[in-house]
């Protein structure tokens, strides 16, 4: 009935108790992405008979591509800002209204029901959507996508179907006025539409347009991919340097020029084709000041940099509590036993959005906190309430707007705008609110409410040190706390997702000002070295919880004295070079080993002796074959088989059928199958000597699959994959190693 | 007596006419770095013995070496900056205070004799450090750098004498007027620092440190100095991130988050320092306002967005004028004749000084261009001559001022600053002084003479722009051609040196505005698509003239069809397990084919077949062996072998003596050696059939230096190192294959 994880990307049919879960710490669902090309003779006829101007055509294309991919992912997060826009603005509207009405007369309980009653009524719709139709769309995706970038393949990750109810969910829950943000699953979006758009095709829509076919194939599709993560960085910050870097983060084993620059183009095309429509949407077209879902607003240098100074001496006290929060946060929210029924989820979510409405109306109604209502405020919807005319309610500031409103307000409104007492009570309770958000059947993102928490605790952080200091001449330095803000939110978002150099730079183009650059990137390290030492960050953690084969991207140092032989799986089932039908299909169908890759060798006698490696051959292409039936019929010549493209094999991918979906006749099972043509004739091998670390840059750079381990006979006598190298990794004590799940 | 190529970085004894030059395109000079790892017996020993503490103290004292190189480099950047402030405002305050003394009564002749003067003492003394001392000091280093961070070693590239004669240089260079920056050899100077601090000694001083005494080789010293050359480029344009990505884009093969994070980390140690600085030597402690060397000054973005749209329609056509007279600029500055005798080379510089001076001269005095002198004008030296009271000339802008000072002035001078006329006559007469200043023995950068050509141009064309359509009524948003030149400096050097990402992100940065991304972004593909079709980029030029064996990013795109089997040297020199010294020194002596890496093999027998691999052994290691003469005579134990440690190589380590150096009597020649302690046992192989393309990939992804072939037997048939890859480019007709220089 419960377990843990229920953000899981793959629906666990079995229970399992949290014993189970510390000790199953790699997964066989999960399958490898093929980025090492299988250069078989179909593939290299291909390529041979392609002129340079095919070449040329082909780099024209994913350059168009990466275009579109641009495009459509700024066009999501436009219709995304808008539908939240519009959505929040009427029930803001509305139940600003019904405030009003009744603050005179009493009888303000009604107008909690109202507001109450509209965060659930949103929230329940996308959390129906999420949790009955594809409940992978829960939660931000970046863990998904961050382990695509890596190489793993997961489930239905990459889907047009899991794209809308994305995009759905996170306009409902925003709407609901969940303590959530609508970046996060920008990224994925945008990952969803790279795959779609570079394959040229739906499998979902069962709809074929026959372009792009020769980038149906893994590798190409993870580069796509990749821009697409980008973009949807670049489209949610408005950070497409910060978008680029966070793909190389994550992703690219092997940086490539043209690459980058790809990406970066489809970074670029998206923040501003989210730029020029949000304009317009905003009725100043041509002006351009949207490049980004969230938006810091300008912040200017002045008296930046001299605060800088005593800015560092107490950062670290800051971090530490920040850090620690943030510790707490995390074993909270992951210790929360998840529902796991999608109907008591759907009713977990309301409860948690009435009760986000009832909260932030409690702390509004107490609050005594009252400003004048200025020329410049930025207020959308100022509560009155109590105060006296002219002024509005501060609490009111942070809790009745949507979060990215209430980050720029903590950012830019002037000191003085907030008392400490009413940023203390919202930090405190945004940040309970934040973590039982988190752990939703919701699509939403953390980014949002960690930056909101991040600003609250600096500002008061900003001005508890400027009453400190106020007896001296130099509190005019001190003066603007929203500085502070800025810094505590990049504290606290850098501790909760630990990511460094793309951070910070997403950070800095938010911000749209170049020198902040050295503040945030020390507070981004403080945070991610004072974090690290009490627990993983957030997405490494769900990536752990999720036991996915996550390869980081050195070997642990002190596994040199480990070996490929100590690490390598064996003893490995091989193929002869024509191999009989039925064996194909019995070594298929054992669903016990489950493998996906097979070295082919040369004459292996029947006795228990290794046989020469040939060549490597993947479960994907012998299922192919099987479909088609390429076989031989025994000492019948070689012309009868039937001549396969890869045409055959891209029109099969993604999807390739079950072997359970195959019939093959006692007859047939008899044949052969020459496997000459479509084994990958050259694959990378290493010695049994082999250190591990060298393995493992050997693995990571290219993006294997599969090494396969020979002794110096050039015998087969291992095979090294992901699920290998990811168990071993550094623990409090030095190295250790995980097991393995035998499922 | 003459010879292309001057700038050359090894100097070149022998003549070379221009046929050779296009037949001899790789030449066996330049050694490549040995970034994989030799993992023998030794090293596996240490690193086995290595706690999880010590690899601990080894990543802080990376992370300390990083913070001093940005240090370092950031304090040389600002020596550099103040250096030539000073001289530069000496000069010019005395010509200035001459020119004014002698408007009136005439004799300007004396003052331009003074002028041209000053110009020549400055240049003469610099061309003399670079021409007499170390010729590899001239020009940017750029070109050198991209090769050491493509894995080429460049003779005296990184060491301690060349920085200090660079720094220098570059101060006379500038100082002495010439059309030249000091940006680009910031880069140079940053990547010697780095080389130098990591391996804490200095082999010209004789000064060992005993420090970081781990660091030295290969693998970890092209990873500082990637740090280096980030934080040189940080230094020179205050974009830590660009430098980041410059680093990243020429160099590491395998893309490292920790390595990028600690390269981010110099980088903005790098600009921090020298905005510090800075700031206090402008006597404005605690603003930090000048992140680099150069500085774009502040744009605002109000207008720009709706000028973008106009712009980009008429960009094909600037840029199509832009290259063609980029082509022509290289043309011309390639096809000149070099001097080859230092004093010749200084005589050279001066003139051009002296020309320089008094070509400046000539415009500023026929040139009527008077401009009213106003409140907030930037100018430092404005020359009133013989415009009215209360104005100065504008020529006098461009051209009595430092280059920087030039490129801020077209950026922000407000509309009107300047005339079309002086602006187009500017632009071509710095046109050609810049080309002919290119090839002079100085130490100076091409960064800020293709800014200030661009700037010019691009101003020149908004002006014209707003007087075709000053008729229509938008004609105030082509108001401020500041952001033609913008654009148009950026298309001007994004042509001549064909950086993409990094340039776009050093461009934003120096801008100071994100915002500015996306123009800068499409004008600098323009620029590069463009200019590529006509000629290779300026660095990749010279790159070519030296014959470097340059590996790109990818293998060309139709060289599927060849294999291992054709690019692959062989026979390949083999050593057995145990080798009689005699014969190692007679390979390692051997002029003709002066091998770098030699495969082992186990017991060759004496007929031609080729034995089984089982270690890879270099050159420097060998010679290392028989410096310590680490010998077993023949049939005595292994026990009397002295024992090597790991540090005997690295003390040796990076300048190996050469074999001739080494005496080794005709005993000593029958003796053996063991080389299986020292050897690599596990080197990458590949197997015959292995396609072009995947050879290339798996070499530049590990940044190797020697990949065995060997056949199904494991036996070695062939090595393939940087020069057999480098030898394949894509030309006009598709796939060539450039000729081996048999010296």
């Amino acid at each position: 009935m419960f377990h843990v994880g229920s953000r899981s990307t793959v629906d666990l049919e079995e229970e399992i108790t949290p014993e189970e879960v510390k000790s199953i710490l790699l997964r066989f669902v999960f399958q490898s992405l093929d980025y090492d090309n299988s250069e078989n003779q179909l593939f290299l006829e291909e390529e041979r008979r392609m002129s340079h101007m095919g070449f040329r055509c082909l780099e024209i294309r994913r350059w168009v591509i990466c275009g579109l991919i641009g495009f459509l992912t700024g066009l999501i997060a436009c219709l995304i800002d808008i539908a939240v826009e519009e959505l929040a603005g009427y029930k803001y509207s509305a139940v600003k209204q019904n405030i009003e009405k009744f603050t005179e007369f009493g009888g303000l309980s009604i107008s909690l029901i109202l507001w109450a009653a509209l965060n659930s009524a949103f929230v329940m719709v996308g959390a129906i959507a999420v949790a009955f139709f594809e409940p992978i769309a829960a939660g931000s995706g970046i863990p998904q996508i961050k382990c695509y970038l890596n190489g793993v393949k997961i489930p239905c990750v990459v889907r047009l179907k899991t794209l809308a109810i994305k995009v759905f969910g996170v306009i409902c829950s925003v709407a609901g006025g969940l303590a959530v943000g609508k970046e996060g699953p920008m990224i994925h979006s945008g990952a969803v539409v790279a795959a779609g758009v570079s394959q040229g095709r739906s499998t979902s829509l069962k709809k074929d347009f026959k372009i792009f076919e020769y980038f149906r194939r893994d590798t190409e599709k993870r580069d796509f991919v990749s821009a697409g993560a980008a973009a949807g960085v670049s489209a949610a910050f408005g950070a497409p340097v910060g978008g680029v870097l966070f793909s190389l983060e994550e992703g690219a084993s092997f940086w490539n020029q043209m690459l980058t620059w790809r990406i970066f183009f489809a970074s670029m095309i998206s923040t501003f084709t989210l730029n020029f429509f949000l304009s317009i949407y905003h009725g100043k077209p041509g002006e351009l000041s949207s490049p980004g879902l969230i938006n810091f607003g300008r912040f200017d240098s002045d008296h930046k940099r001299q605060l800088l100074k005593r800015l560092k001496k107490s950062m670290s006290f800051l971090h530490f509590m920040l850090q620690l929060s943030l510790s707490l946060s995390l074993s909270l929210s992951l210790s929360l036993w998840y529902i796991h029924r999608p109907c008591l989820q759907v009713m977990e979510a309301m409860l948690v959005a009435a009760v986000t409405a009832t909260v932030a109306f409690a702390m509004i109604y107490f609050s005594n906190d009252c400003q004048p209502l200025g020329q410049d405020s930025t207020e959308e919807y100022p509560l009155q309430l109590f105060c006296a005319d002219g002024e509005y309610n501060s609490m009111a500031t942070a809790f009745f707007n949507t979060p990215e409103r209430s980050v720029r307000s903590l950012f830019h409104n002037p000191p003085g705008s907030y008392n400490p007492l009413t940023l203390g009570v919202f930090t405190l309770v945004y940040f309970v609110l934040a973590v039982w958000t988190y752990g939703l059947t919701v699509s939403a993102g953390v980014f949002i409410p960690s930056l909101l928490i991040g600003a609250a605790w600096g500002r008061l952080f900003g001005i508890l040190l400027s009453t400190i200091t106020s007896s001296q001449s130099v509190s005019a330095i001190w003066a603007d706390p929203g500085k502070y803000a800025l810094i505590g939110a990049a504290a606290q978002l850098g501790g909760i997702v630990r990511m460094t150099l793309s951070l910070t730079v997403i950070m800095v183009e938010a911000t749209g000002n170049v020198t902040y650059g050295f503040p945030i990137m020390l507070v981004l390290m403080t945070a991610k070295i004072v974090g690290d030492y009490f627990i993983e960050g957030l997405y490494d953690i769900h990536i752990k919880l999720q036991s996915v084969p996550f390869l980081h991207w050195d070997a642990p140092p002190t596994s040199h004295w480990l070996t490929a032989r100590e690490v390598m799986s064996s003893p490995v089932t091989c193929f002869n070079r024509v191999e009989r039908v039925g064996r194909i299909v019995d070594v298929l169908s054992n669903t016990s080993t489950n493998h996906n890759g097979f070295p082919v060798v040369a004459h292996t006698t029947e006795n228990e002796e290794p046989g020469k490696i040939c060549g490597l051959i993947l479960r994907s292409q012998l299922i192919v074959l099987l479909k088609h039936k390429v076989f031989v019929e025994r000492a019948s010549s070689r012309l009868s088989q039937r001549r396969l493209q890869l045409k055959d094999f891209r029109d099969a991918y993604p999807r390739f059928p079950p072997i359970q979906s195959i019939h093959v006749s006692q007859d047939e099972r008899e044949c052969m199958m020459d496997l000459n043509e479509f084994m990958n004739p050259t694959p990378y091998t290493v010695p049994q000597e082999t250190s591990l670390p060298r393995v493992f840059k050997l693995f990571r750079a290219l993006g294997l699959r599969h090494l396969v381990v020979v002794d110096d006979e050039n015998r087969v006598v291992g095979l090294v994959t992901r699920k290998d190298l990811a168990r071993y990794h550094l623990g409090k004590d030095g190295l250790e190693e995980l097991q393995l799940a035998q499922t």
